[in-house]
């Protein structure tokens, strides 16, 4: 989901009937409303220095989100299909392009943060500005230009809906890097938890199974072509790896035992020092909170940094802001391993799978290569997914920060395998 | 004056007598209102967000000057002297620290910028919390503390004004790292600029000269001990090299012939593909107004960015951003050379002396190492200044960024060699 | 094959009957000899100095190879299975382990180059101090032992044989590294070139195939389990590419254009100025012999470096020294795609598919990601393959470095999509 | 004397009679026979493999000093006046030129390393090449040419015993990097020590001195021009610090004392994990001898690397490969300060000034600048010296490693306040 912005035109405009299409256009504009506005709705609780810092390269800010959204339907709807549009301003068209060699030269990634202007009430504008303009198009487009812009608003919009998924993991990172670890919402009436038993292994008999995109509603170009690979009888975790389980990772000496890594992932746990997942704060530590460091808080207690703040490890809760290697490290340590893409997209449906989406992303086994007879979509919008399909690993299921609306089984997420400041954990696997 | 803080306790306080102590409590309490409300002066065109972002671990952001120097009230004459003071924030101990040592451990410079919390606002607070416990210190403290807190004071309010030009000086390097060259303020109603004939070298016999300060008003520690050095007989320039000066040994391959420049200095030429001055933009960046891009505009001619924004090069205006590299490899292309700091010392009070203050800091060709006899003060407060003392070089004069009554002819400010982002420009000398 | 050691114990050891082991002892003292011997032919060109050198963290000196391919055997037969047998000198355990964890700490991989010494004098009395136990051992082990022991000693001759290919890929690209461009070794009576036409599609039609290796003979860990798997019909190229191909994909502007690259490729490109595959030396460099500077000299004429050092471009030479990620950027500029191992593996027993092996090594479009069933073999020879599992590509064949008797086609070679200084082309291929 | 080579002409040629000139080149072709066999001797001890190895872009093989030295004879001496020299290789001149910008360009400092070819023998050949054109020269040159080749053939015997320093130094701190600490020679017959009762402050009155060199015999041109300095009154100690001294600053928390350092001095000990002298080697070190980790060996008792290899300390012995940084931390711990370059020589007649010379190079507290007038020489030759006058520290005296001849008072030394694998130690002085 990082660097990732557009994928290939959706496969659904084609051969949809131009009534349906017509018809679809209240549906469409209500959407897109509703869209623009979970934005908004996510920046809320931060303020205007919140929403303009940088953290770290791969991590972008919120204004910048906000902005870099809204670029998409100018540069991508408005401009070439809009008669008459007149920009918000020329320069942001410079500013706010992430990645898109076809579109020119661009604001550097990790100057994003330096961009104190335009300043957020210009942002806002910005956006109302582009807004305005886009329901004027999908109001009054004749028939021949909705046909083209129909697939292309329905992409913006889950382009914007990744950036909200990043634009919360990435104001989280820049908080957790604040020594008073500020919270970014109040806390959640009820604490989402995980049932507390052990976790069950539910059998797949393998054999042929389909995967990828079956056709029907919106996809990523990744997702396809939708094809059929062989697979050997496996079990999969019915539930995530939890805190609890995680903890007892750690006092097994999880992170001190070479054995248990990939090389390149205990080069990572050396570079950087790890020693717990990445928003785990370990007792004693200056950043606690009073109570949390007199003599009767438990000494062993953890505690983890989350969108509520600081608060004491829950067991039963899914781990995350894990890396891949972390995630690798934990599965061979519990004698199990991590399922491969297809062996996730093939279980998901299975009775009893539960926790497939909207607690934590789930590392897989499969590194993000190209499904067979895959081809990048063509134009502008089209340059990319392709482009990022070496070196990194795909997740599956969808998080507590994907927007409603987002996940499906076919989804391939993916990250570098040491980057860890999203809502990543896992689920265990092993051969039958 | 960039990572230094704080100098020694300053020679004054001693052998004052008491009654004239006493009656200086009035003019002090003056004087820091009006030093704090500078601060508040320079920031009050900045918008939050501008006053958050960091834009290299070498620049601080505004909000972090604002609470540091309130910092340094709290921390050295607050909590010391003043009884039953309450602290505003325990947290602000730690995060604005700069670099003392003895006073524990502190946030990391270059993460300063991470600091969107606390917002603004609450350094506002914090401001004015101290402002009204340093107001009722100076008014009520006993005599015995009074004469303890005073020096801490004055050397708090000459060390908020270093703090002072370095807020302009960093923002001012955030503002140019934005595409759009945003102006820090309106232009101003008369350019400055310098007298437009040649410049005329004054003589100056040498022989034992005193240097270092005399003793009379506040310095800092790095300035003394008063002592006398032999010079030989020298001419040093009437001005300061100006932009039209420096234009032309651009146009004669300034940048391009390793011969002029000392190796270190070299090095950075091509590390930094250095071509200019750091804020001049040449003919035909797309950051020039579009009106600088049109044909008739003089293809040759540089604009110049400044806190006025961007603005085509004043041939008479003082070269100012440059490094000590680029100062000493000009003398050496105009078969000059740049003046000791003892020789520049000596020489600001010869009669036809120009633009010795205010107008940029000057380059000498003085490594800043300590003077005979220097010894640090003690405490905390006494730490430092000596120990900056290797690798950097020393400037004289002040800018347009020192605030008023900050100048004087002893003040030796040091930046490393390499750093271009002050106003630092430079003044010829050559053996007689 | 880079920064891999040592496979699990291999397959064939299990179930064969006790007389053959024995039977076998005299081939295997042979074989034994003739690895061996192979080592120090490849050393042989090169002077110790040549043998010292450490070109870059990733390449090894030849004297190391010597040394940890002899560590080999002496850390894991003779010290746990040789009786008595007396070690050459105890540093050498710490000196020229590679990156075994569980055998205790090492020296530094970038530091292999620093050791002057042990002289390389020493390095062959050490080889010779092994050999001679080695062949005791195999000629006087109990049969018990022996069955122990003979798996280990095919294993530490295919490491060698890695090692020699290694070997000569480090010293060419030490010896590269030098302006004077040496050559390794004398030019050969003919050389090899592929046939002139163009390349022909070899169609295959999917379905479901087996791949990996199959139980009879050698083979490393990571070849296994054989497995199904399901492919799409597609056609691969007969041929390599050849360096008159690479050179149109260069005229043609291949290294400017950003749509051709993966994301990470475009970055390695501006990163490290690449213009041509590594070892081309374009027209007009300073290197070239002096009547390759002529004016008669064909200005587009490309040379390359090899182990018979500058040579004139023969364009129908296979391409080598090629990253993955040019091989991928070409084969989109070509209008394919690389093939998967799983591809190439099913197609290298088809008529006419060519230079499969002993030519260069084939990049393929798949992840080194584990086979399905894949676990490490146990202790401390089993330690790797796996955990290099992530981050790197597969390569397929085999190359003109690669000794006699180590190819097959289940064999997975893998490095990093940068790596570009082994013997590493490409094949393509398409969907059909 | 690190980076530098080359001083200027030196002032003896000037107004010396022709007659006199004459005469001396008996002399002077037995002191180049003398200089250029004591860089043989040096090379001596060591191995091919020895002579070819970097150990860091700081420091070059041994192999290129001896080539480099003899390039600076062929190319500033021979090919310039020498009618029909026939250079030995052209590609010479470009491999081991030095840091000459007007010579064209060079072979990368950081891959002086790579350098396995030429052979260690052809370097050798190079050097017998370019000594019978230069004994030739010095018989046969006729008198007008003499004049200009004498002052050349000086400094390039000056330049040459630079480089039997750096020589020794490189390849110590090569040998200083196996962890086997081979020695570089066997032990010395006496060990050197220093006398065993506390030093002595030898007092100055100060005053007007002369410093720099007066024109009798060679010179560097960074050692002039004599002038004169203003010193106040001080006391410097008879003898240098010993390593039993730097062994209680080290017991007495000297490495964890944020107080005693400079600021930069403070994050090299930080970055680079220093806890004592470059090249001592704490107790319980793997790398020492299995005695020496006997349970009755002295548990505090520290070893000390050195060219006969490691030795346990003596506390008698000055101490070396020290830092400035770590110089001047010791200073402030023992209550005194470094000596000024000045004030050092004008010490170093005074009675009683013990270990002046041939001991250990002694850390001033004076920076690297140009001394008044100094301007740099003419021509190639004196393209630098001047070039280095910034960011490094002025050492006086000379060291073990120096060659007979080459010390004097007046001369300059230099290298950046954080090298530490130099023959460098300390010497005390404080104010009066």
């Amino acid at each position: 989901m990082s660097p990732r912005l557009d994928p290939g035109p959706p496969p659904t405009a084609a051969g949809v009937p131009a009534h349906s299409l017509r018809a679809d256009r209240p549906r469409l504009a209500a959407l897109y409303r509703e869209v623009r506005a979970e934005s908004i709705a996510r920046a809320a609780p931060l303020s205007p220095e919140d929403q303009c810092v940088q953290s770290m390269p791969d991590a972008s800010p919120t204004k910048w989100h906000l902005a870099h959204t809204t670029w998409f339907f100018e540069a991508l709807l408005l401009q070439p299909h809009a008669p008459g549009y007149m920009g918000f301003d020329d320069r942001f068209f410079y500013l706010f392009n992430s990645y898109y060699e076809a579109l020119g030269p661009r604001h550097p990634r990790p100057q994003r943060g330096l961009l104190s202007r335009p300043p957020l009430a210009d942002v806002h504008a910005y956006r109302i500005h582009v807004d305005q303009a886009m329901l004027a198009l999908i109001a009054e487009a004749d028939d021949g230009v909705w046909a083209t812009v129909r697939p292309l608003l329905e992409l913006g919009l889950h382009h914007e809906q990744q950036h909200q998924e990043l634009l919360l993991t990435d104001v989280l990172h820049l908080l957790s890097c604040n020594p008073m670890l500020p919270a970014y919402c109040g806390k959640p009436a009820v604490p989402a938890t995980v049932p507390t038993g052990p976790a069950r292994w539910l059998p797949h008999a393998g054999g042929v199974v389909a995967i990828g995109h079956s056709g029907d509603g919106f996809a990523f170009d990744n997702e396809g072509p939708r094809h059929e690979v062989l697979l050997r009888p496996f079990a999969i975790a019915d539930r995530l790896v939890t805190c609890g389980d995680f903890a007892r990772f750690i006092a097994a000496g999880g992170y001190r035992r070479p054995g248990l890594w990939l090389s390149a992932g205990w080069d990572a746990v050396q570079a950087g020092g790890w020693r717990a997942p990445a928003y785990w704060v370990p007792p004693g530590d200056p950043r606690l909170p009073a109570e949390a460091l007199h003599a009767d808080a438990a000494p062993e207690g953890w505690h983890v940094y989350g969108p509520h703040g600081l608060l004491p490890l829950d067991p039963q809760a899914p781990v995350q802001q894990l890396s891949f290697f972390e995630a690798a490290a934990y599965a061979e340590w519990a004698g199990a391993r991590l399922p491969t893409e297809a062996e996730w997209e093939a279980a998901c449906g299975l009775p009893g799978f539960e926790q497939g989406f909207g607690v934590a992303w789930q590392w897989t086994r499969s590194s993000y290569d190209p499904y067979p007879g895959f081809r990048p979509a063509a134009g502008a919008v089209a340059e990319y997914n392709g482009k990022f399909m070496v070196g990194q690993i795909v997740l599956r299921g969808s998080s507590l920060a994907t927007p409603r609306g987002h996940a499906r089984p076919s989804y391939r997420n993916f990250f570098p395998p040491a980057a860890r400041w999203q809502f990543s954990g896992l689920r265990l696997a092993k051969d039958l």
